[in-house]
């Protein structure tokens, strides 16, 4: 399936009037990144890495694709021409997916000639604004677990794609599974379920339901014992099962007192193994909240799809560098609008995370030129992702979620605390003389600027 | 593409339960609502149904969709069978789309097997949590645009495919066009695009972008003007097409002021027709704060595309009534849970909108049983989707933005208020016998309950 149309109008018409002009071939140097975090986050997390390379791969243009443009009098025939040959020939660099980031970070660096990197704009920014906001709430969620399961069950609150994109990005952060099929089909993550208050009532009584849900899926299912009476319900599960029961969920009411009361009576019971399962708009303050309860499992919903008050980034992708006329070894100039509170930092840049002697992440670091040199003590943050139109990066999605439990590991303690604050680190520039200069970033407003 | 997979795992596993009880075949009616709309809103927009549609029509379990399910053991052969011949015979209507609707209101009903009912439930209410919560946003920015053009300019700023359906939700609240061409091919939405910073710093100079620009696009393209210094860009852009050019975009600053200084500036150079569109994370608020300057489009993202604070919609989908049991004419058994604040109006519904002797709406009406007597001041709203399976919903975008319009100049003045408040009508809940019966809803919280 095609991503090539999951494009702003403006790229096919700006790369049009560069062609004309003879300058739509100057190699060009885009970053991805946000000029700040959403207000009192301490850390973003890089997520959609892997579904950008998807996008970057399916980025054709078809004759279907060609004809509408043509018709609709969007594009001209030299256009139409290239979009019909185009391959994105270029290098990209950046994050690897599951890293952490911080206002400033060069999370995604693409540079080809304009036509090419240009027209990947905003698809590229659908996915990393998208994956990236999910999965910093995924990550603030699972930092607040206890070690216990947070499942993703929220497909039903955001678009039927987002969806699986959300699953995937929870995943990165720590989720254990989803109740989304696509998703489990797509990307391989484990799905669950249990079951919905219609199943009870479409049975002539809550007894009759839990017969049939036990015969057909086993003692080991999960009962949603919240329809009728819970204490009622937790004895019939538990009986119909001889205390064998898999888990209970609980979907409603004030889920702290409801779970100690329900795995008292569960113990009493004998059933000391049957596992308790809550859901009902659970946000991470409300996991955290349940830390001190008898809680094994977290189903997540609307809160996680939605980002958890910050549904985007505000990731942009801006040209910083390019070179001074077609030739392919022309001189690179670095460039960036002047706009107040736009700022944009020139050049091709490098990053790396200076770690303190206990091995904890101190500041990012974010250079023009040559990197300092290397004392042991900084992790380079940047991987090669394409070179010159070749994939190279093999991180899978398991690696991605590796990534982000060792890049959280590695932070200072207070990143993970749940209250409003500043980044986890200070992000320090560095300009081409290798000297301290002022972040262009941290202080300015998430903007949209398309 | 199917949909048959963008589901949650237990709707499978509950089918399966149900068929091996014998109850799966049971006449079921699930009703789509809200409890609440999001706090402060005065109304909601039904968007979305023309894409529930289209993923009804493509809900089909593939060879490829079985194995998998199959594979994981997710579903035995019994349902992978019937899940292989799987295709909706029953009845379904609703509001249509562009309506406006309120707490309790019966947007949408699935009347059908338990079976084949139950599972369309998780990608029904992804779309219409989506595209509704984008069009109520839409709707209040169209409101406040004082006849201007508003522009859907989101698509980077959310998901990659819940871009295409928010450039479409949004066509439906009243926005003129969108940068999405996705869009553009698949709902024939009109597309528009002006040019990005990158494009000026691609040139050596902004006047060798500005002519590239004309020259390609001619001289009714929008330029941008605030990469360097607005006023020498306007001076620029109207020297270089004898004060014929088409539109300037400011995407930065203190909007009000600028666009009057802009105007003047325009007016001063002889340029009276050149028109001026205003990006730069516009919301309703702002585009209310701007009735009262020479803007002549605004060009809306972010705040859009998330909702305006208000990303999903808090649809959820009910069990309301189904079949004492699997005989096709057994009577019907109203049911509903009995959890705290999640109560639900059990049976088949009517609803109209009861409009005062000047036309304006004054109550929702909402019943079960017999509708009263129509003495010509009711509005029906329910209009028929699905009948045995076959689609008789005919209505078009188009007809989707004129419905929109239209009851929303049904509504009273106050619906069209900015500022928070309560639903602009009272929704009356009519019993069986017709008797006024208290609203479950309007005071419950909104929730998640998977």
């Amino acid at each position: 399936m095609t991503t090539a149309l999951l494009t702003d109008h403006y790229e096919l018409t700006m790369v049009q009037a560069a062609m004309k002009a003879g300058t739509a071939q100057r190699r060009s140097l885009f970053d991805l990144f946000t000029r700040r975090l959403p207000e009192g986050r301490r850390y973003g997390v890089v997520a959609g890495l892997g579904r950008a390379i998807e996008a970057i791969d399916n980025f054709r243009f078809g004759d279907e694709e060609i004809a509408f443009l043509l018709t609709n009098d969007i594009i001209h025939d030299e256009l139409a021409e290239y979009l019909a040959n185009y391959r994105f020939t270029g290098d990209i660099w950046g994050y690897p997916e599951g890293e952490v980031y911080f206002p400033g970070s060069p999370v995604l660096s693409v540079e080809g000639t304009f036509a090419e990197a240009c027209i990947l704009e905003t698809v590229l920014l659908s996915i990393y604004n998208h994956d990236s906001a999910i999965a910093a709430a995924a990550s603030r969620m699972t930092a607040m677990d206890g070690g216990r399961s947070c499942v993703e069950m929220g497909a039903r609150r955001t678009q039927e794609r987002s969806a699986v994109a959300a699953a995937r990005a929870a995943y990165v952060a720590g989720f254990t599974s989803t109740s989304n099929l696509e998703a489990g089909r797509t990307y391989g993550i484990p799905t669950i379920g249990t079951a919905a208050h219609s199943f009870t009532l479409l049975h002539d009584t809550e007894e009759d339901a839990f017969r049939a849900q036990i015969a057909a899926l086993g003692e080991n299912t999960t009962l949603l014992v919240d329809t009728y009476d819970v204490e009622a319900a937790i004895r019939l599960g538990v009986e119909l099962t001889d205390g064998r029961l898999g888990a209970i969920r609980l979907a409603s009411g004030d889920l702290a007192i409801m779970a100690r009361q329900a795995r008292d009576l569960l113990d009493d019971l004998g059933a000391t193994s049957t596992k308790i399962m809550v859901t009902s708009d659970l946000d991470e303050w409300q996991i955290a909240l349940l830390q001190g309860s008898p809680v094994d499992g977290y189903g997540v919903g609307t809160s996680l799809v939605t980002g958890s008050g910050h549904p985007t980034c505000g990731f942009v992708y801006k040209l910083v560098a390019r070179a001074e006329s077609e030739e392919p070894d022309a001189p690179w100039v670095p460039v960036g609008k002047k706009s107040k509170g736009k700022n944009t930092l020139g050049g091709r840049k490098f990053a790396m995370r200076r770690l303190g002697a206990d091995g904890r992440a101190e500041t990012e670091v974010i250079g023009l030129g040559t990197p300092p040199a290397n004392d042991g003590n900084d992790r380079e943050l940047l991987v090669p992702i394409y070179r010159g139109g070749e994939l190279v990066y093999t991180a899978t999605l398991d690696d991605a979620r590796r990534r982000h439990q060792e890049s959280l590991a590695e932070l200072p303690l207070s990143a993970r605390r749940i209250s409003k604050g500043d980044p986890a680190l200070e992000t320090l520039i560095l300009d081409a003389e290798g000297d301290e200069t002022t972040n262009p970033y941290q202080a300015a407003p998430i903007v949209t600027n398309i």
